[in-house]
C-alpha cells in the first residue's frame, strides 16, 4: 500500500496545525480513492474544520478546555494528561477522505488539522491511499 | 471512484436528518466493500444512531447544546457559530460504513444521519465506494 | 469482502474493552491495506486511546460521564439511556486503522477499545479489510 508519514512540531499544549497542504503533496496526480489519515498518538487527534478564519480553531480549542477541564480531582492518571486523552479519543485518531484526480474533495472552506492536546512535542502523521470502486466494475 | 451527491434541505438550528435511504439508493446491488459517506462543511456534521424513536435525537441535540453553549463570552469568531464548528469536529465530517451485497451492513436500530448544527441551509453530502479485499486475495 | 465478526461481553454500565488482539487474528500475514472496524450498535462505540496504564480508561470514562451526566431533566427518550446514545456518537461507531504486513500500524501506545455506554450486555464487532493501492499502480 502506497503510504507516506509527515512530521509536525507543535510549540502549545492545545494547538491546531493545518496539514492540509503536507498531506495533498503525498496524492499521486491521477488517483481516485480515499485518502486514510493516521495518527498515532494518544494524546492528539485530528479533525476537518474551517481553514479561513483563524478565530474558528481559536474558540475550538477554548471551549473544549472548558467542556474537558485539564485538571479535576477525580483524575487518577499520574501523567496528569487525562484530559488529553479524552479529546483526543472524542476527535478521533483517523480520518478519511475523498480523493478525485488526484485531490482532497474537500469543502471550500475545510482544512486538514492535526490536534496537539498535550504539547509541545514531535509528532507524525501518516497518510495511506485506499482504492476506490471503479467505475466499470460496478454492476 | 463511483461517487455520488445527496442534497439535504435543514429547517432549524439543529437537526438530525435521517438520510440512510438516499444513500443506500446509491449502492451497487452486488457491491461488498466500504461507503465512505462524506460532509464537505464545516458546521455539520455525520453521525450513526438510533433510527426507532425520534426522542433519542431529540435528546442528543439537546444535550449536546447544553453541553457545547451557542452563546459564550469567550467565543471570538465573528460569524458567531463556534459552537457549531466545534460540534462538527466532535461528530466527525466522514463515515466509513461496511457494505455487504449491495447494502449497509448496519446494525439493527443504526440510521445514518446529517447532522446540522447551523441551520436552516442547503447542504451536500457525497458517498464513494471503496474496494473490500476480495475472499480470493487473501493470502 | 473479508469480513469476520467477534463477541464482547461487557459487564459495567460504561467500560472499555481492549479488543486489540481479537481484532489482529483476523488479519492475514501478508495484508497490507485498511481494517474498517465497525459497531452495528446505538449506546456503545470504539475508539483507540492508551493501553498501558489502566487508569486512562477509567479517567476517559468519569469525565465523560461528568461531561454528559446520566441523568437530566430534559431527557424524553423512555429507555433512559440518551446519555449513552450521544456518547456512541461523539466516540463514533466505525474505526479505520491501516494495516501493513498483516499487523495494525498502531502507534506505541495504542490499543482498540469498545466502549460500553449502556452495559451490561453482550455485543458484536465486525472488521473488514479494504484494499490498499499498490505500490506499483500509483501514477
Amino acid at each position: 500500500m502506497k503510504s507516506q508519514t509527515i512530521e509536525v512540531s507543535t510549540c502549545r499544549r492545545n494547538q491546531m496545525v493545518d496539514i492540509t497542504r503536507d498531506l495533498a503533496s503525498a496524492l499521486p496526480s491521477a488517483f481516485s480513492g480515499c485518502a486514510l489519515i493516521y495518527c498515532p498518538h494518544t494524546t492528539a487527534g485530528l479533525t476537518i474544520n474551517e481553514n479561513a478564519d483563524p478565530d474558528v480553531v481559536g474558540d475550538l480549542l477554548a471551549q473544549l478546555d472548558r467542556t474537558i477541564p485539564w485538571n479535576a480531582p477525580h483524575y487518577r492518571h499520574s501523567e496528569g494528561n487525562s484530559a488529553a486523552h479524552l479529546k483526543a479519543s472524542l476527535f478521533g485518531c483517523s480520518l478519511s477522505i475523498p480523493v478525485i484526480d488526484g485531490r482532497f474533495a474537500l469543502g471550500t472552506w475545510q482544512g486538514v488539522y492535526f490536534c496537539e492536546f498535550d504539547g509541545p512535542r514531535q509528532r507524525r502523521v501518516s497518510i495511506h491511499l485506499l482504492a476506490g470502486l471503479e467505475e466499470e466494475s460496478r454492476r
